[in-house]
């Protein structure tokens, strides 16, 4: 099977984040036969390993999980899972890396051993920790790490990449007010939907400039009309490039939401990328013009793997990713195939240790 | 049994606005052989009618409806429906209104026909509207209906009513916000949480000089903090004491609503009370120092019937209104019973058509 073809069948049956059961049966089914040891982690995840016997590895990783996005492209092979789909390209990660595990087993000139990781839940938290704190991954422990991700507005079946932080740390927050709850007439000192209202307007903040950005998608205060809410609760994201950055802005934003006599929670989704300068000269991707906003857990293998390399596989003119409506031409996929195959027979990539 | 029996056997069972099935029972159960005509009202109200051939009727409203409250006054006697809870006396109303009626039927000086009326869900929208168009309401048409509401912080035990609009009338105020749905680092236009944070703050408005209250109690938007919202739901209350008033402060609200994307729509629940002159100087009651900000659909009656007279009876210092730990010394109903007492057997009163 190719990719496209993979790519069809996994579009089909798109799964959540930690329930990729279908998912994973699927790619159990085609790698059984490849000469690859098959490691699970979690309850979804799936590793399969080609110890070629060389002396350093190079891993490839995957996301296996859809959102709960209910599907309008349309499509043949549109999801069968209704309020499920692929609308971030994991299929096409996963197909990738299937047509990847064809060749391997066919015997082919390839210069260190390779690790494929088919990882849970990107879009949550938790999916590449799962991972990066397995005994087998941690066993095998590769020294450079992979992943294509596709890119809307990116030239059409072009590979980018960059050196350092080509993309966001992201962190999701939490902001709690607690009010007085009592009927709507009476003279309440502390108003929690007026707190979080005003710590919102004064919040929202965006200098795409210095490559920061915090936004809230959800606010939710009360309960009826004529009440006032005991508790308003705002959740957002920040998207930072930096650690330093990250640090003084969640002071701000915790001394903010003192001032109205609220709370903040910061929990980290994944810190900023950290791309291996020297993968990126030898990968043949071309340079990002600027780093981008969106944030990938993908960045969470740099704490255990001393090469990681974020590449964008460019999509051209489609809806954007988590649009209900994301699709692409599937004739990009044979540009990222070729790509993995040009690295995994890279004498240089394979002595980046 | 007296107004305390009542009193906390319809305390226990107490039920939301039109689910007063077990309240009905009771109250059917209390006036059955009191010798009075008794008509079924929607599905849970009760008239009970007492006609000694007079020329003339005076009518008394009680609410049966509780409130979605979970009761934390400790009493012997608490709520036996868990989540829901008398927290706003209609029980002491009803329990009154029992007390009047075995009066009523052991015969007694009466100067005009009684008509008792047990209401349902005061504190939803429709209670009295289903009384008033009841054709067993308009045929007997009372020229006077009256109403005593339990008050905390006015004195205890006495009774206060005034002439004209003492209390507030009441709508309910929700503005909605679309905006576009999109990956919170996209660049969108239009943002449905920002347009109501901004709605919000410049819109909450407490005139109580002028007796106008607009405030909200709900706001929710969005279902993740990392995607922009379609939707915000705004919800809140105005209060007011004259129609012009209303008119030009809804203008407002819809001018404002516009300027930020958005639409208002009013859903009235009751009208500004329009207490008889007559009446109140007949009454004895104490005149209130100023209008309440409090709504009350026995104003609806004010449509069908001539004279209407609301008399709120003192708690003292009692928590508020709508408080989990609302409670108040029983002692209290006697003041209530006598006063209805009395105007059931006033001279003046009785003639007022």
């Amino acid at each position: 099977m190719n990719a496209s073809e993979h790519y069809r069948a996994l579009h089909r049956i798109a799964e959540e984040g930690f329930c990729e059961f279908e998912t994973k049966k699927y790619i159990l089914g085609a790698i059984e036969n490849m000469g690859c040891a098959i490691y699970e982690v979690g309850k979804t995840g799936v590793l399969a390993y080609f110890d070629f016997g060389k002396s350093t590895t190079s891993a490839f990783r995957a996301e296996m999980d859809a959102l709960p996005i209910t599907e309008k492209t349309g499509l043949p092979f549109a999801s069968e899972n209704v309020g499920c789909m692929h609308a971030c390209g994991h299929d096409a990660h996963m197909a990738m890396l299937l047509s990847l595990a064809e060749r391997l087993s066919k015997g082919c000139d390839v210069l260190c051993n390779v690790l494929l990781i088919f990882q849970p839940a990107e879009e949550k938290r938790g999916g590449a920790e799962t991972v990066v704190s397995s005994p087998d991954f941690l066993r095998i422990a590769p020294e450079r790490i992979f992943a294509i991700h596709l890119r809307p507005q990116l030239e059409k079946g072009k590979l980018f990449s960059g050196i350092g932080a080509i993309y966001a740390g992201s962190s999701e927050i939490v902001a709690t007010f607690c009010g007085e709850q009592a009927h709507i007439t009476e003279n309440i000192k502390n108003d929690a939907l007026e707190n979080a209202a005003r710590f919102y307007i004064g919040t929202k903040y965006q200098a795409k400039e210095e490559g920061l950005l915090i936004r809230f998608g959800r606010l939710c205060a009360g309960t009826a009309g004529n009440v006032t809410p005991c508790l308003a609760e705002l959740c957002g994201t920040m998207r930072y490039f930096s650690e330093p950055e990250k640090i003084s802005e969640t002071e701000i934003l915790l001394r903010k939401a003192k001032k109205y006599g609220g709370e903040v929670h910061i929990f980290e989704y994944a810190p900023p990328a950290r791309n291996s300068g020297e993968l990126f000269e030898l990968s043949g991707c071309s340079r990002l013009s600027e780093p981008i906003l969106c944030a990938d857990d993908f960045s969470v293998y740099g704490r255990v793997c001393p090469h990681p390399l974020y590449m964008l596989l460019g999509t051209g003119d489609t809806p954007p990713l988590h649009s209900d409506e994301f699709a692409f031409d599937e004739s990009i996929l044979r540009f990222g195939e070729e790509k993995l195959f040009y690295i995994v027979r890279n004498e240089k990539i394979s002595k980046v240790i």
